[in-house]
């Protein structure tokens, strides 16, 4: 297994202490759903430890780094990146009827969907008070790149659901659902810090290109293991994107491909009710067979390579370079 | 009835020109679904004209002349202001069941309850995305404000959410809660164009004020007509807030009042079922008896007045200040 690197490890704790204070501010009703969400508390309201890796509160403590700014400085940006994606999850589980997150009931399973649909509402809110209140011209940019990076990963989520009852969705059209629902947000993180730092345009620009590959290929991924994952580290059950008849990117690849197998996986696709375990195997191989597993494989590559060239391409840093390039290997590894 | 003030229908069409403007920009699902909340189609997409009035539009736009900045300045800010409260329609309904909105099906019943909730989170995220483009110092304390008063609408909801299963709710509760859910952004409203003006602070803080006041009074009519208004004019069947068990400002009053009549009525609320209409009637007499209905005729007025007073305070043109006040006493006149 690749091992985490410390850029994800090490400003946890203070992004830890600053999204509690954050929370602390809400009402009781919508605090106590998103300590679950967040993997602080179980159920009944007890400590627990369940949260996510925070890669979004990650990349951008670096950013903020790479600007030169001290880590107070990027620490709301942190803070709202991850409650703008918790928003999100929040929501998305119930648009999609998604009852398992991080192998726990999804929040709107536990608290009901009235509880959970306004505990989104409130992070969402959250994330752009907690810019907002910063009276700075970086804190103003921040601002305007989040809520635009929200309003893309909200259009993505509509194409997404969209695709569901339509069987000719393209690849070009499955890579921008991607690029917004996914790759937005991420891009938003690897640039906030320096944002906030009030950086030059030209590092902020590298850092978006750099998330915004890092988030595509961080999403082939996450296609890729939501087929041939293994529940223990998906959280999902085996086969889970398939059983849901996902279109996600290896097998719109593999649809559109034009080839035999394509054609018996969109016959498999079409069929009415719950696909046997069988069919769901086939499925897997289709996919493989039509080539979707292969161009997945290759695109998350050439998107990694891609996200290493642009935090090449500018002054900064050379550890903190590094440390980009190493969580970008680090979210495409396929070994866990 | 009263008639409606001219500041109410004025900028109409300049406020509906630049909000179609902005929707445009969405994705078609999301725009879809908002068109028909903002009564601009019907369930099929074609025109339609059933629109509310926009009164915090009218606020917004009212607040930029107080501080004698050209309409184009506050467009912005009404456009935000009435995307904040659209949003908070579209997810309210979803959470309280609420089937019916304006006389027609709730966005909801018609596209579904997925469709819906992304549809208010793009509302949310476009009304900071149009404050925050514009860069100005003025722009910053409207979204600063506007993001502000989401939160407290937010807790309003999980407060009057929270109503529903508790018996001891106290009348300062329910002053909060209102104040929280509808005078929080009607503050905003009334102030928004000042800000985006970059008006002097205590011009800004004396529009806060009535809007504050105004909307607490807005609210207690609101729940008078939610016991007493016909079936025409508040779009809901008779009685339907006691219908429902609400816990509305003068049921509160009536509950909390210790009187023979309060505990009658508190065994009604506590009955499990839908009540009768013989029971519903009896409800209506007893919140009556019980002094609810005098206290919020009296509180609403006492409210108005004070709103004037905050507008009568401060330094404006005396025909903005007029027009602030002829609004308030029409959305608070008892015959519509």
């Amino acid at each position: 297994m690749t091992a985490v690197p410390g850029s994800i490890t090490d400003g946890r704790a203070l992004v830890d202490e600053a999204m509690r204070a954050c929370v602390d501010r809400l009402d009781p009703a919508n605090r106590r759903v998103i300590a679950y969400h967040l993997g602080w508390t179980d159920a009944d309201g007890r400590p627990a430890d369940a949260g996510g890796k925070a890669l979004r509160p990650a990349l951008a403590m670096l950013s903020g780094r790479a600007a030169g700014a001290p880590p107070e400085n990027a620490l709301p940006g942190a803070v709202a990146v991850e409650f703008v994606h918790a928003f999100s999850l929040l929501h998305d589980d119930i648009m999609d009827g998604d009852r398992t997150r991080r192998h726990r009931p999804a929040a709107w399973t536990v608290f009901g969907a009235a509880a959970a649909i306004l505990a989104g509402d409130a992070l969402l809110a959250l994330s752009e008070e907690l810019l907002l209140e910063q009276h700075t011209r970086g804190a103003h940019w921040a601002a305007e790149a989040l809520t635009a990076a929200t309003q893309r990963l909200i259009s993505g989520q509509a194409l997404d659901m969209g695709f569901e009852t339509r069987a000719d969705v393209t690849l070009d059209e499955c890579l921008t659902m991607a690029s917004d629902k996914t790759g937005a947000l991420l891009a938003c993180a690897s640039s906030i810090g320096a944002m906030l730092g009030e950086a030059p345009a030209e590092l902020v620009t590298a850092l978006t290109g750099y998330g915004t590959e890092m988030g595509l290929a961080f999403q082939l991924v996450d296609d890729l293991l939501g087929i041939w994952g293994s529940p223990e580290t998906t959280g999902k059950p085996v086969l889970s994107d398939l059983r849901a008849r996902k279109k996600s990117l290896p097998v719109v690849a593999a649809l559109t491909a034009g080839t035999a197998e394509s054609a018996r996986l969109a016959e498999l696709y079409a069929a009415p009710g719950d696909p046997a375990e069988a069919d769901l195997r086939e499925m897997a191989e289709l996919v493989e067979a039509a080539g979707g597993r292969a161009w997945a494989e290759a695109e998350a590559d050439r998107r990694v390579a891609l996200a290493a060239k642009h935090v090449g391409d500018v002054e900064m840093d050379d550890a903190v370079r590094a440390e980009f390039r190493d969580i970008a290997l680090f979210v495409t590894a396929r070994d866990h």
